[in-house]
Order: structure tokens, then sequence, then C-alpha cells
């Protein structure tokens, strides 16, 4: 009776293909423009479908459904051969990205180079690289990090912090970024402090005798803590400790010191290193922790971009520190950045392989009926299409700010790096830079936290729209939500970066209401707070109003003036903002969503950016867009009232309506809708949700195959069982009830 | 720099121990009296206390932190051994119940009573065992369910609708009940019907000629699915299945089926079985697929106590089937109804173990500083206690309404078992019976539903709270989760659930518009919906005010009536129930959140069943209950300004202001209020979390231990990173850039 089973094929059994393909056919809806569009352009497009393609058929890379049967140890082992596998991709990449393959090796060329004679590495020298990387965490997010912190968190932290020649040296030289000759992991955390770095307690002390710094961990609060890739595959670390030059504390700077030769994986002396074991998801990632008993590195080692220590030129001298404070410390932390920005973008593409399996799953499943008919599919149900379409209109409302993000991410840093350049050195572009990096850091913490939040909302709820289905390993929901909510934590705390990000915008705002804006870089997310709208909101001039479509954005930046002007004023009368912090990460909530919507809304409004031309098409995404706000503020119609966005009638008669209105036209095109993010069927590992819409036979088949049926007859534990079950009495009636095996010893 | 070495003990670091002995030391809480209110009475307390003891000390039972390191297959093996142990406990409770323990072996003797001269087995003598259980879920719910499946699920399928003689021969005489004999699963669900139990496919058609039934799957979506313990154990199964006689489909009945030889555990012929695979939690729990082909049962084997089937006295004859609709139905499902009120239970108890940990972790845990201060404690910021608080108020507003519903429970069903029977049968007893069943169908759907809602949103919140330790493994909080949240699909999935406990209650609400109530039924968890507070509410006589204690549950009294007076407004217009179905979820939590605040209102306002005397203790525990009333009416501040239970300036001058004023004073009992859970730290197992609260060391020995550091030398997987990070250039310059190894080949 399995799939290859002629028995009773044509029963009266649900047929779910017919229902998933039908809509498909029934459908004018053009998915191919849409994929366009949520990929940012037809070019992206095509480059991901072929990266894609790329991943799903090597050998090596591609992940089937046996990776949900795999202990940790397994994991870990595939996951270092993926790496393997993945550091040859990279070279060819690069080779890709400089059309370079003939003539000379260009990796050998590019390592060689040590006088800085060609182009220097760049971020569009590996913008291949990056993508296959992003596409890779969707089938394998585990992987998608073990790699990301050498390459991103290393490897940034040396872009942030190192001089020129420090970059070039760690990163090209010795071949770092090349996955060659060392392999870095990121030693920031320790066990006692995550999100307060400047507390971090490990310390770099100089010797001025040798020219050297000692590492050492204080004590076991110190050590480092949660670093991925310690426990098996790193050499290199880069270390955030406490500088101490001549008995002075300078703070938190970078180190990259060695851990392992990379030719023998010994550990160096001094350097104690463990496995920190079990995790809730991602255990193909070597997470360890470090201690470091008297570890001696070279001077030259500290990433001294903006902080020098400079020796003394007289024996017995002493040693002086320079230092940049304006870029220092947002410097140090920029390493981070990267990461919250790819989570952004993880946002999409995660959040989009649950949907397709949640729709699918929707279309093909049928149950209840009415007397005599034949069931109803699950999306006909007012309340299923409640639970599904909101999640299915999530990743859409990603895609755009997560691509604009990308971008303002990547000129930022190309322009920090620019003006703090020796040769092209910019005292006033620095001033500026920092203050972009700044509502970067804003963004990128209300966007990061938002989304990674969002996104697993999007996983359970699809989780539970599939009932047990979900439940079972082999549709991808169990590993998927284990793997994706260390998002909301690693990297900031989504609570502490919600809260730091809604703190400057509140001080964006108190700005703001005493004329003082910011056009050149503000005029963009930060747009609700400009001097007239505030006014005109606070006065009751603008108020909100849903009959054209930015009005659906709109709304988002009425609800944050009000909402900020009853938080300014709450934090007038007490003074404290910590004491209103549960509404500030509702802020940042809020700007978040109405950064997306606004993304969306440009994107979508430009039909040079949106690359849809059928008209059809752009209708559904449109309604879309309008389904996605009136979710969320029917979610927060709480605020949206207390702050009298809209009144309590107004959320009966309109917001209600227009939402329930929508939801029966969305479920129209639920398939194309999720057919368009073209996501294979070997990137979503979950039969039920398949393209050809077998869902029984899919499923059934990945069971048989996963647990084979010939262990059926002489089950595990069988002998426990039968032992159980024919068990005598233990009781022997002459000594009134002890038991028998007591009486036999006592003979 | 272990807990055993000596280096800077008494270094800078924190010492989260000192402030959560602390809290303890400077508090006047009566932690004994919380426990006793907690446990529903000091002689419940003693019995749970002892049953702990017995439980985190058996060797067998008994669960530590190694289980975050197992795979499927070693957790089968424990949950088989711990069954096992299992067993022997059982005849001793047994045997303690019913003060039997010398002269003669009881158990043995309630097996050979085929004539039922003894008092049969009964809910009673089966309580300390069903509490037992209940306790053990808490530190291994795999094992309360693979052994509740064959207890409650497959016992209570033959109580619920067996004969009398039915239940006493599989019960009592094959031993089921004494784990003897034979071990049960229950085969409701199938591949293609999961919560519409009246469409379910499997055959069970009658065969005149030999008395019998033949079992038939009739195609692949009729294999019966998900069923716990039919991969491995068990032997029997209680089948839902299409009763056909004489060519009529006289819809789903329920049949003993025997699937495997309790000797030799080889399958019967006909059966075909396998494991369903990897789960997202609980994989020690067997769960399998059977399909039947042919299988040939006694007509005796099907469950009779509401439908026979007669066979004709005349050969040849056609056989009839008598049924008593009223009751055949609803005790179809009625082995449902144990798990749904054992999962309210449940969620007492597995959230108060993250109580404790997220609680322990906030006091002891400290992260960031003014400057020149020591860091603060997590629980000293406003977001903190936001974040933390209320999620500890969840498990003590569970825990009366559980200890309630338990109760009504097993009165209902001794009742029903008593007036169905034929010596005491009872029509008008039957009629009644039946109306209380289906109001404990709505009650036990709706907190079943709400609360392992409300306990999931605790797991996830406070996993959050306690950062990257959160996502160790070996803070319980992953697999934790993973074993949950299956409880909110499993036994009717939560939304299912919720919408038809609404409709029923939308209907009462119908029928109280005309006047219509029942005062003997429908006076406690309905209350709300007598008519003279309906008209009153409605009329605005009735109006939402916060001044008295009683007013904390009122105000959802009211809430309630006004929702459903939306909502039957807006069915007055569409006639859909469907339509608003997403609302009538709400519903249902509405009504749940109310039962629970009723519950522990008057349970904590009669000092004879509160056993609190102590004045602050008493005060402590009222702010707990504001607080939980509070928390959800901000929550859902949505509904309750849209439905104007408040206005926009009471949610922000009253709700929100009194919510906030009550965090800075609960949290200064935060310590008694979890150690009055006392739970021992076996029953925790999550280092951040053990009493002593000796947070980092706790921690950090327990990954030594499992994860012991002499592998750190020669990690795994060296050999392919030493591979990958010394390759060379596959690259020849002669050729143009064939590679190497390509070139080589040629020659």
């Amino acid at each position: 009776m399995t799939r290859s089973s002629t028995v009773n094929q044509e029963s009266t059994a649900f047929k779910p293909e017919k229902l998933i393909q039908g809509e498909r056919f029934g459908s004018s809806i053009n998915v191919d423009e849409i994929n366009a569009f949520l990929e940012s352009s037809p070019e992206k497009r095509d480059e991901t479908q072929a990266l894609i393609q790329e991943i799903v058929e090597d050998p090596i890379l591609k992940t089937d459904s046996s990776i949900y049967d795999k202990g940790k140890p397994e994991e870990r082992a595939m996951t270092a051969r993926k790496i393997s596998r993945l550091a040859l991709y990279m070279e060819h990449d690069i080779k890709t990205a400089r059309k370079h393959f003939k003539g000379t090796d260009l990796i050998e060329e590019l390592q060689k180079d040590t006088e800085s004679k060609l182009p220097a590495l760049n971020n569009k020298d590996l913008s291949i690289f990056d993508k296959r990387l992003s596409l890779l965490h969707n089938i394998d997010p585990q992987l998608g990090t073990r790699v990301g912190v050498h390459l991103g968190l290393f490897g940034n932290c040396i872009k942030g912090n190192g001089t020129n020649e420090q970059i070039h040296y760690w990163l090209q030289e010795r071949g770092s970024s090349f996955m060659k000759g060392i392999y870095g992991c990121f030693g920031m955390t320790e066990l006692g402090h995550g999100s307060n770095v400047a507390r971090l307690q490990t310390r770099a002390t100089y010797n001025p005798s040798s020219d050297t710094f000692t590492l050492q961990t204080p004590d076991l609060l110190a050590t480092k803590f949660w670093i991925g890739g310690a426990a098996n595959s790193a050499t290199h670390c880069s270390v955030y400790a406490r500088l101490i030059v001549e008995g002075r504390d300078y703070g938190i700077k970078t180190f990259v010191v060695p851990l392992r030769n990379p030719e023998t994986f010994q550990l160096f002396p001094g350097v104690a290193v463990g496995d920190i074991g079990h995790k809730m998801g991602r255990n193909g990632i070597d997470n360890g922790w470090i201690q470091f008993h008297h570890v001696v590195i070279p001077r030259e080692y500290m990433l001294s971009r903006f902080t020098q220590v400079i020796p003394s030129k007289t024996p017995g001298g002493k040693a002086a520190v320079r230092t940049q404070p304006q870029l220092d410390q947002i410097s140090g932390y920029s390493a981070l950045l990267s990461g919250r920005v790819n989570m952004v973008m993880d946002s999409f593409r995660f959040g989009s392989k649950f949907a397709i399996i949640g729709a699918r799953y929707a279309v093909g499943r049928q149950q209840f009926a009415n007397a005599g008919q034949s069931e109803s599919q699950l999306i006909d149900y007012p309340l299923h299409q409640y639970r599904v379409l909101p999640q299915i209109a999530v990743p859409y409302l990603v895609s755009p700010v997560a691509f604009k993000l990308l971008d303002r991410y990547y000129s930022t840093l190309d322009e920090l790096y620019r003006v703090s350049s020796p040769a092209t050195f910019d005292e006033t572009g620095l001033s500026i830079v920092s203050r972009k990096l700044k509502n970067l850091f804003i963004d990128s913490a209300s966007l990061k936290a938002t989304n990674t939040w969002l996104v697993s909302e999007v996983i359970d709820q699809l989780r539970q729209s599939c009932g047990g289905q979900g439940y079972s390993s082999y549709n991808a929901f169990g590993k998927g939500y284990e793997d994706w909510v260390v998002q909301c934590t690693w990297e900031g705390d989504n609570n502490i970066l919600s809260l730091s990000s809604a703190k400057s915008i509140l001080k964006k705002f108190a700005a703001s209401r005493r004329g003082i804006f910011d056009r050149s870089l503000d005029s963009s997310s930060f747009n609700y707070l400009e001097p007239p709208f505030v006014r005109a909101v606070l006065t009751g001039q603008e108020t909100a109003s849903l009959s054209q479509l930015q009005d659906y954005t709109k709304v988002w930046a009425i609800a944050l003036v009000k909402f900020l002007n009853h938080l300014a004023k709450l934090v007038d009368v007490t003074k404290d903002l910590d004491s209103v912090a549960k509404l500030l990460v509702l802020v940042s909530k809020f700007h978040a969503l109405h950064s997306m919507l606004q993304a969306y809304y440009e994107k979508l409004n430009s039909p040079k950016n949106s690359h849809v031309t059928d008209a059809a098409t752009e209708t559904l995404l449109w309604d879309i867009y309008r389904l996605f706000s009136l979710f969320f503020i029917d979610k927060h119609s709480g605020e949206f009232q207390q702050f009298k966005v809209f009144t309590p009638d107004q959320i009966s008669q309109t917001v209600q309506p227009k939402f329930f209105e929508l939801l029966p036209k969305v479920r129209e095109s639920i398939i194309p809708l999720t057919d368009a993010f073209k996501l294979p069927d070997g990137m979503i590992n979950a039969p039920i949700g398949y393209f050809d819409g077998d869902i029984y036979h899919n499923y059934f088949n990945e069971i048989l195959q996963q647990n084979p049926v010939d262990s059926a007859d002489t089950p595990p534990c069988a002998d426990l069982f039968t032992r159980m079950l024919n068990r005598r009495s233990e009781f022997h009636y002459v000594f009134g009830g002890s038991v028998e095996t007591e009486l036999i010893n006592k003979k």
C-alpha cells in the first residue's frame, strides 16, 4: 500500500496533487515576475536560481531528510565535510567575480601579493559566494553559521578593526578569506558577559620588554563561551579583551590569537578549549569555551585601525596608547552588523520555505464536510486562512527591506574603509559615516529583532496549521524552529536590541520636537519624524485613513508619532526610560513594520524597480501589502486604539472588515504566491510540501525510507516488554506477603 | 578553573548563589503554605512531596542531564526500561490504596476474580499511581505519554465504551490496568483523518457466518497513523473503525484488536506495522502506523456498552444493531477527555519547572551597570520583570482550575458508569450526565487549548530571558519546548478545540438572551451567562472596574458578554459562524482565563480551602492574581477597547499603571514564589536553575561532565580541516588554467 503498490490507488481517498495542480492551472498570476520582484531584479533572480540548482545538486552540499535522524556527532562531521567542499566553491566564485580563470591562478596571486599591487579583495569579489552562503542557510543553517563565524564574524572583526596592512595580511596573504591557511572563530562572549561587551574580563596586558601582549582569563566567568568553531575547527580567534598598558585599562579591544597549529590541529600552550555540548539546534556547529593561561602574542596581533599601542623608543620608557574614540567603539562592534543585516535576509528566505510547506498542505489537506459532500480543503476555512495567509505575507514584506538594508550596509562599510584609510583619510567623511553607522545600528537592530521574531512565529504557526504532520521531523518544522530561534538571541538579544534601537528613536523624536531633523540622513527610515509631519499628527491635522495604498504605510507613521509622544510624556514624569521599556520594545517593532511596508511600497510603486508588468499580479502583490498591514494593525489594535489612531468603532467597522475581506481574495492565489518563491524540493525537505502535491505518498515514502519496515517483526526492547507483561506475582502466602525471591534467598 | 579548582574563587566574579540565598533569607513569605495552596491541601502536598522524592531517587526512573545528549534509539530504550520499572510501582500503589499487603496478593486476586466478587478496580485505587505518572511527566514527558497511551487512552476507551464485563475482562482479568498481560495502544487517528473522527476509513465488517468482524484498511490514507506504542511496544489496539453490518455503515465504533503475541511479540497475520520515525520531541515514544489486511476478531471484541451487534437467532437471518445514540458519540470520544483534563494539570507542573529556572537565573545573573557600580541583577530591570513575572504567574493561576477540573472529571465519569450500568441504570440520570459531559467537553477543550498555549509561551519567553544559556540543551528549555508543544496539537488541535468550545458558548449566550439558563449545571464556569448579568452588562448597568479583588475576574465576565454580543450581531448578518472563527478562538481563550481567575479567587478567598494563614503570604498571592489578570487585559487591550469594556484612557491611566506598579512588588518575592513549587534539582535538570544558585559552577560542571575535555587535543574532523586549510592550488600555468590533476590524467 506504499507508493509503488497498486491497491486502491483509485479509491475514495483524497487526491491532494490534483487540488494543488488545479490551483496552478487555474491561475493567471505571473510567478516569474513575482520571483523577480522578490529577488530584487530579473538578473539577480537568474543568479539565485542558478546557485540554488548548484546547491541542491552538489553531492556533498545537498541535504535530504536523513538529516532529521542525525545526532550531534554525525551533524558535526557532515558539516565539516560540507565546509571543505565550500572552500572550493569559494575560490571558483572569486575567480568568476573577477572573470579571471586563465594565465595565472588568481587566489595564488592574491596570496602572494604582499606589496598590495593588485586590487585588494573587496565585497564585490565575494558577492557570489556570500549569496551562495545565504542560500545554503536555507537548507542547512548550521553550515551557514559555522562558515559565517569564520568569514563573517572573524573576518569582519579584522576588516572593521584592522589596519589596511592587517586586513591584507590576515585575510588575503594568510588566506583566511579563501578558507585557506587559517580558520577563525570570534571570541567575544564570555560565560559572565553576553550583551554587556564593555565589561568583558579577559585581559590583554602589554609587555614593554618583549613588545608583546599576554592574554589571560582571570576567572571562570571570563571564560570565552559559546564560541562557534572553538571546540573543533578554529585555528585562530579574534579575541575581545581589555587592553592593559602600563597598568591602565583602556577598555575592550580586539586581538588575533592563534589557538591551534593549522597543520596538526594541536592546541598551542596555554590555550584550554572544550566543547559546550548539545544545544537546542544547530548541533553541527562546534560551539566551545576557551581559557587563556598566559598566552603571549606579538604586539602586531592587536587590531589597530583606531587604537594603537606605541612602544617607547627609549629602553625602560613608557609605552603610549593612541586612540580615535569617535569610531573606536562603533567599529569594535561592527563585526556584529553583518550578522544582523544577514539575519534580515535569512528571515526572508527561511520564512518563504515554511510558507510553501504551510500553503501546499493547506490546499491539499481536506478535513470535515457537510453530510454527503466531499471534505473541505483546510484553506477554505476562514480560520485556516487567518492562520496561514498572514504568515505567507511575512516573507513578502521582508524581502524588499532586506535587500535595501544589505545594499546600505555594503555602501556604508565601503565608505568607512575609504575615509579611514591613510591614503584617503577624510575627517569630515569620518564624522558623517559614523552617523550613518549609528542609523544603520538602529535600523538593523530593529529589523533583526522584529524579523527573527516574526519568522519564529511563521514557523510555529504554520507547524500548528499542519497538525500532527507538522510535528513529524520529516516535515522540517521541528528542526527549522530549533535552528531558527537562536537568531532571536545571538548577536544581540532581540529585547535588548529593540530597547536600544527604540531609545535612539525616542531621542530623535525629542530632537524633532525641538525642530531638529537631519534631512540628508534620516529622511528614509525616519521620515515619520520630520517636524511638520509630527506636528500635523499631534495637532490632529493628519489622521489615519485606509483609502489609498500608501495609507497602509502611513498609519504606522501616525501610530509611531502618537506612541512616541505618549512615551515622551511618561518619561517626562518618571524620568526613567527603563520603566517604559516594555513599550519601547513595541516602538522598535512598529518602526520595523513601518520600514518593511515603506520599502515594499516604494518598490512595488515603481515599475522600474518592481519588474511587475502584469496587472493581476500587481493587484495581488498590493493585496499582500494591505493584508500584512491590516493583520498587524489588528494584532496591535490595543495600541492603535490606546493612542487614538483608530477608534474602537473604526477597528470593528473598518480595519477588521477590510482584513476579513482580503483573506478569501488572497487565498485564491496561495499556490502561485508560494510557488513564486521558487524553492525546489531539495531546499524544502518536507514531503508534505513538495511541488507535485502528492502529500500522502511522498510523506509515507519518506517514512519508509528512513524507517525500513523489516525491523517491525522483532521490535527493539521486546525483551523488556515480554519480561514485564509476563511477570509472575512476587508474593508468598506462607510468610504473609514477603516476595518469593526474598524467601528463596533466606533458604 | 572548574569548580574543584581554587584559582580566583574570590575574584571579582559574580556570586549568584549569594544573591539567590539572600533573597530567601530576606523574605518572610511562607513557602510551605503556598505549596499547600498550589497542591490543593496540606495532605496532598505531603503526598506529592513523597512521590517526587521517590521519583528523583529511583535508580531507573530518575533523569539527569545525560538525557539531552541521547538520540532516538537510546531514548526509546531508556523509556522501555522505565516502563518496566513503573509496572512494579503500579502494583505497589494499588496495594497501598487498598491497604492490602498481607494474606493474599491483591493483584492476583483481582485478576482471578472472574465473577466480580471483589470490589472492581476503580479510580480511587489508581489515584496514587495517576499522581505518580503526572509527576513523572515533569522530568520525562515521553515516559508519561508512552504509559499514558496504554493506561489512559487504551484503558479509557475500554472504560468509556465497554460493557461492565468487557471492562472487567480487559482491564482486570487480562491485567491491562496492572501493566500485565497486554500493553495497549489507541488506534484513532489515520493518515487522512485527525480531527474529523467521524470520517475515519478503517472498516470493521460483521461476518454473520462466523460471528466475527473483519478489520480492513481500505487504502493508504486509512492507515492508522501516529499511534503511540504501535511501532514497538503494543500488543493490543483499541481501533476506531466504521461498523458495517449487513452492508450498512453505522459510523465509528471501537474494537479491541490484538496486534502482537504478548509472549513473543510477533505480529499477528494481517497486521502490518511500522515506525513513523523521528519527531520534534518525545522520541522515546514509539509512534507507529498500522494497516489491517483482513484481520478477524470475535464479535465480543467490539466494545458494546452503547452499541451492540446482535446475531440472528435463525441461521441465514439478518444481524441487528442496537444503539443508544444519546451517549454513543459522546462516550466514543470520552477517552480523549482524560488526556485533556490531564494536560491542564501538566500545564501547571511543566510551567512551574520553567518558572523556577527563569526566576533563579533572573536573580543570579548580573549584566550592565552605571559606571563604578556593580552590575545589576537582570530581575531589577523593569523590562525583565515584564518578561519573567507574568510567566511565573501562569502556573499559579493554572493550579486551582486544574484540580477543580480533575475532580469534576472523576465525579462525572463515575456518575456515567453508575447510571449506565445495567444494575443501576437510570434514564433521567443518563440525560443529566450527558449534559454534564457536554459542559465538561466545553471547559476541558477551552482550558486544554488555552493552557497548553500559555505554557508554550512560558517556556519560550523564559528561554529567551536566559539568553544564550537558555539555548543550551543542558538548561532544559530546548527539549522542554520540543516535548511540550505537541500538547497544542494532539488529542484535539488547539484551534479546533477552541472553535468548537466557543461555538457552544455562543449557543449558550443566544439561549441566555432568550432567558434560558440552566442554573444547576451552568452556574459555575458559565455564570457570566446568567440572564440578569448579561442584561446588566448590555444595558450598561454593570461596568468594568478594578477596585475590588473580585473585579479582576468580573472584568473578564463583562468582556465575554460584550464580545459574545458583538459576535452574535456579526453572525446575525453573515449567518456564518466560520467567518468569525478567528474571534471565536479568542472567546474560548477569554472563557478559560475567566475560569482560571474564578477558580483561583474562590480558593484563595476561602480560608478553609486556601490553607493560607499568613497575611503577607496571602497579599502576595492576591498580587499574583491581579498581575495575571492585568497582564492579559493589557495583552488583549485591543478587544477590551474594541468592545468598550475599557476606554483608551482607562488603559493608559488605570490598567497599565496598576500593572506596572505590581511588577516591582511581586519581584521582591520571586525566589520564595518559585521555591514554593518545591521541585528538587532532580526534577529541574537545568544547572542554571538549581536550588543553591551557584549558576556558573553548576553549569560549567555539567558541560564538563557531558563533554570531557580530553577530546580537545585531537578534535573530531581535524583531518578534514587540515586537508582543507593546507590545500595547494590546483592550477597549471602551461595550459592556461586547467587543474593539475586533469593534466596528469591526460598524460
